[in-house]
């Protein structure tokens, strides 16, 4: 009964994740609430979530056993340098009754971490958004991308969202029949065929404009939800889908590339939900990985959670085989 | 004195300019206002502007004299479609005492008709935005891109501003040497040299972040106020800025590839604020687009008020010959 647990915790945009280990590295609680981050959803918003979170993953524990803690979130340096932010959470903190300190680690590290124990690699995450980042004695060393959607992103949910619709309006004006991806986001932005003349240049321009209407009506970011048209186009060998994955694919070993020595041979960490899967995505930049660095172990995320309580507890004295305890907390993702 | 006048009109984002001419070719009237589009500004606001011009420009005439009027605009399908644009602007027609109507046209086709009279031929413009257009007899038939910032615009002032904060993005994180178009845009954005370690990942992420933040924190279309830069930095040999300039003319080209076929032999005019000075991109565009077209003759954009007044004084019984009162209005405006 005295062994000491760890709290893990994963806070993204869309949901908050709490995980409570013993450092032998049995899970004894999890709780999940909304997205957490102070950045995008305010400081007392997101200590709302945090504090869910937490109650319910500490439910089944006495708090004060709690030794270590760890969370990743995206934006880590913001929530550091924000001090409204910061007395929100540590006002949770106190509230949830946990009595050790907490690191805050980027999610890039908390991802990197969710996949290996090992302290140099890469980690490279495509999901809404997207990164590449170098890993060394399991700290940040070097980041590429993660520049959000309107300057960077390349290779992202977002990206791959904004790139479908940019294809569609140039198939729609080059006048290619309407087929594939672009026959996807018509359906999805339009519903049906537009049809009819329109006053400038005909059923062409007609088409385009509302097509430019539907997206520019939504928030940027939106153009993520059409992602998994594009998933699915390339599963049914759409050429144009294909190109795009291809594309996707290739800018995202860029952004690795950016942060990687051509002789590194640490693992290469894959993230976000567009490369955990068994996704086109995660195919083809596993090939351009190995082409670039064959030598390099393909390793997928776990949770980041789970990650995130294995690097509060690796440096813990009772944790004497750190290696060991990330088996059991995440078991082995190197990809096939 | 009995001789029939007409008003031509360029309602852009950022001004409004009207012209009142003779059919024979004497600008007997000019006026300049904010900027007019209905879509951007809102009905009233733009009315208001477009009230201000036309007083103005009318102030030496009898209204009465005016026989005939056009107006090119951005997005001039969407005032023709929406009924209280429309109104607003008949009021104002009433108003300053014109009696004739008026036609709505694109820009586009307002600054072709400013560079030629031409019946066949193409224009491409590149100011904040960029589009490609087909014109057969004086009518727009076919566009390309115009898709805005979101979606398109390659090779626009917007895409050259944020593929120069790209280019330093990427500068940076791969550790080059501050110099050239990097060292201007971060002059631009974050004065002097962001220095000190940051919580994440050393100085780079640091000034990384500086230079993000310093994009997000304004709308993103505030990105075509670095376009300036990337000429500057062109025009002092900066290879990064050369690559820039380069590959906008290529995207340029391309959209012009996509409205005119191989064999055409009509003109193709130049428009936009990128395009009709001694720019560098207008150079490497004449490049690409004599490359591709060898016989197509290239003209600059002349006044988009005064390419308005032509259409609109052209089909009137007592314009003989239109091509000549091209020429009294606008000059000639080929390019080197």
């Amino acid at each position: 009964m005295s062994e000491s647990l760890v709290v893990g915790l994963d806070i993204g945009g869309t949901s908050t994740r709490a995980l409570v280990a013993t450092t032998t590295g049995t899970v004894l609680g999890r709780g999940r609430a909304g997205g957490g981050n102070p950045t995008t959803h305010g400081a007392d918003a997101a200590a709302g979530e945090l504090r869910l979170a937490l109650t319910a993953a500490l439910a089944p524990v006495d708090p004060g056993r709690v030794s270590a803690a760890a969370m990743g979130l995206a934006g880590a340096g913001r929530l550091l340098a924000d001090p409204v932010a910061r007395a929100a959470f540590d006002r949770v903190w106190d509230q949830v009754g946990l009595r050790c300190g907490y690191d805050v680690t980027g999610d890039a590290l908390a991802a990197y971490a969710s996949g290996t124990p090992h302290p140099d690699g890469s980690i490279v995450i495509a999901g809404t958004g997207a990164i590449a980042g170098e890993i060394r004695d399991l700290t940040l060393h070097r980041v590429a991308d993660g520049h959000g959607w309107l300057l960077g992103d390349a290779g992202s949910g977002f990206w791959l969202g904004r790139e479908a619709v940019r294809r569609t309006l140039a198939a729609i004006e080059t006048g290619q029949p309407r087929s594939g991806l672009p026959d996807l986001v018509m359906t999805e932005l339009l519903g049906d065929p537009a049809t009819g003349g329109g006053p400038r240049a005909g059923p062409a321009r007609r088409t385009v404009d509302a097509l430019v209407q539907a997206v520019t009506a939504r928030p940027p970011i939106a153009l993520a939800a059409l992602a998994p048209l594009v998933v699915r186009a390339a599963r049914a060998d759409d050429p144009v889908a294909a190109d795009v994955i291809a594309t996707a694919a290739r800018l995202l070993a860029g952004s690795v590339g950016r942060i990687r020595g051509d002789g590194d041979r640490g693992p290469i960490v894959l993230g976000g939900g567009l490369l955990t899967g068994d996704t086109p995505l995660s195919a083809a930049l596993g090939d351009a990985l190995r082409e670039r660095w064959p030598a390099a172990p393909l390793v997928t995320a776990g949770d980041g959670a789970a990650g995130a309580a294995w690097l509060a507890a690796r440096t813990l004295p009772d944790v004497t085989d750190p290696a060991a305890l990330h088996h059991r907390l995440l078991g082995a993702g190197v990809l096939p």
